[in-house]
């Protein structure tokens, strides 16, 4: 497929939105103004579903600084929508991609719109109807292949980093307090294993130990409860407290029926819209943890994060707009070069500073395909991350809080004992 | 109680933290400093019951440089507890007072603190043991008596506005998507009010009604399921879609032994650590709304915010900071002309900028009451704001987020219509 074609060009945003999809949507507009061979910009409204219903967008009217601003704001701008395209509805896509001259589909997504891509691909080689199609990438999960790392992790584990710093501050305010915290990530624990790094911004530490959260349950090593409720034990016997963060992935190692939702046309199920998994191992705590009864009630709290993660406004990672931003407007310097049917990865430069470059790779590395975190970035214990993981994570973030937790000597006492 | 005293200080803080409650302790510190009639200042370790317990930590051990890093960390620094003083307790307390030549109290808490307070002054008088005691306030839900507002709501207040404005925008990316927030804010609406703020951050908005959240409901009116459902259809009918949030106190409007949980020592059920109250919306909407099937399924979410509205690390707002800081180092000079048994306040002033100074009031007028939501701040079809709100909140947040929601031009149709 190297002719040159000429023609309109269409952008697909699909899936879950993240915090800088539109950044790459900023991007794509930004590189196609500068060929002439793109002659308009169509948006999908809503994902596959505006292609079938020829409900397009026309990107190429609008004044070109809106994308600065459209690029600062969540949610998917044009629109997205969870649907695979069915062997039905492939006639329908050519016709209209043939009634609108789509000659360029950049299509924005994880690894269910790979998929789809491909699917389209294939169908329009079948027809020999020419099309150039690049996947650009974006999740929050951080699970597509081939690439160092996804558009939308970074902002998403600066999020989830933030909070659980400050929730494990709050937490250590009670005494005898346990407190969970439910993170996306459906089957990658990339976003749980994002909760420990603002460990990094505390201030004069020397026990990093003590800083929460104090266990990670990730649905790359296998779930027990047995061993959940032995580690909150040790913990607590230190501590006298615990911070626990668990990957909502966790729940299939449960009991998969118990907490499963919803399920979308790739078979993926709603994972992360209900506070049952929470609920579940908050009781299983209450009822099992042996605790100081001097020091009051166990104080056992779950929290499920929900969708804020992908979506809170005015705190993208820098690294992340900037990068979601260059991933765009690669895909239109690479397709304009005649790439098609590959996905645009980053690629992380060796050497002491932190860089990204962009690389494309094959849609069929990437579709349907999970990249689940390795071994080398998940301590002993399976319950929390190395410092390979801090390494590989900390540069996607912009810093980490400057916090500080106060270790003030005790006054020593002059009384006898109090019973209440 | 016009004696100078010289002896020790004791600072308590008491009930949820903030996420600027240790500005208030470092206003404290700072201004201690300054009165050689203040030996050393001690903390209660978790509230009354380090008090009860004698678990007091030295805080003038530390180098004053910690303060910064303290104030700008979320979470109660000293420790907390929700515990109320029983008469069994009251012996005790000034027997660690006497012990300890505790001379000066600051209180930092809501008005479960204040009423805690109230009974140690009584207390006092009726031991003749010469203490001064200023309640220094500290709540999210803003619902105390006689001040402007209350230190830590303008930091929520900040949180919940963006959540709730990206969350919108994450929301609009699907079609048929309903969805509900359940926050924080007890009987009071304030919170929930709140999250309107970042409506006035959208750029080249015409109509304000088509940006979330379209529906409020607050715990100021009465809760009906039946209205509640007519507004959600209402806002569908127009919009095809619906952001809702739902203040956690109206849990007791609609059937108080259905969500409730554990309840503290002040008789405060708890209300926020569950998702039953959103589910349970949630179901109800599931249930009753007539959607467009041409759209696909009806999407309908809820989340329940949880702790990360008071502990949100990074994202407390200036202005919050500053004035509890000031609250905390201002009831010091306070104390030191001889104030007691007093709150102190903020005290908005007149005029086109936003300033506010402090002020004291009796005890007795905040002690277990509670300030709700003027009618005036309440739209007329109680499922919202008026600009009175915005205009009493919006300074305390720091500003907005500058969003932009996409509304571009549809491309002409060209093909028949498709039945998938």
């Amino acid at each position: 497929m190297t002719t040159p074609l000429q023609g309109n060009a269409l952008v697909i945003q699909s899936g879950g939105p993240t915090a800088v999809i539109n950044q790459s949507l900023a991007g794509i507009m930004k590189a196609s103004s500068e060929y002439p061979q793109i002659d308009r910009v169509y948006g999908a409204h809503h994902g596959l579903h505006g292609l079938l219903y020829e409900n397009f967008l026309d990107l190429s009217c609008e004044d070109p600084k809106i994308w600065k601003e459209i690029a600062g704001s969540p949610g998917a701008a044009l629109g997205s929508a969870r649907m695979k395209p069915k062997n039905s509805d492939i006639e329908r896509i050519f016709q209209v991609f043939t009634a609108h001259n789509i000659k360029f589909v950049f299509y924005n997504g994880g690894n269910d719109s790979a998929e789809a891509a491909e699917l389209i691909r294939e169908a329009a080689n079948e027809r020999n109807y020419q099309v150039h199609i690049l996947h650009v990438p974006k999740t929050i999960d951080n699970d597509l292949m081939e690439t160092d790392h996804s558009p939308g992790y970074g902002s998403v584990a600066k999020v989830v980093s933030h909070i659980i710093a400050g929730d494990d501050l709050d937490n250590r305010s009670f005494y005898n307090s346990v407190k969970i915290n439910v993170v996306m990530g459906r089957h990658a624990g990339w976003i749980a294993a994002a909760t420990a790094l603002a460990k990094k911004g505390h201030i004069d530490v020397e026990d990093h130990d003590e800083l929460g959260p104090h266990l990670i349950y990730l649905p790359e090593v296998d779930f027990s409860e047995k061993k959940f409720l032995e580690d909150v034990q040790k913990t607590y016997n230190v501590l006298g407290r615990a911070t626990i963060v668990v990957a909502e992935g966790i729940a299939d190692k449960i009991d998969h029926n118990k907490f499963a939702g919803e399920v979308d046309e790739f078979g993926n199920s709603l994972l992360s819209s209900s506070g049952k998994l929470g609920d579940y191992l908050s009781s299983l705590i209450s009822k099992n943890l042996k605790y100081r009864s001097e020091h009051g009630k166990l104080r056992c709290r779950a929290d499920t994060l929900g969708y804020l993660q992908r979506s809170l406004a005015g705190m993208a990672s820098l690294t992340d707009q900037k990068e979601a931003f260059m991933i765009g407007s690669m895909a239109v310097h690479y397709m304009m070069r005649n790439e098609t049917d590959k996905m645009v990865t980053l690629v992380r430069a060796k050497g002491p500073t932190y860089q990204c470059e962009t690389s494309l790779c094959d849609l069929k590395l990437v579709a349907q395909k999970t990249k689940l975190m390795p071994r080398s970035m998940i301590n002993r214990n399976e319950n929390g991350v190395t410092e390979e993981f801090f390494e590989y994570a900390l540069p996607l973030i912009d810093g980490v809080p400057e916090l500080r937790a106060l270790k003030a000597a005790h006054v020593k006492k002059v009384l006898s004992d109090y019973h209440r």
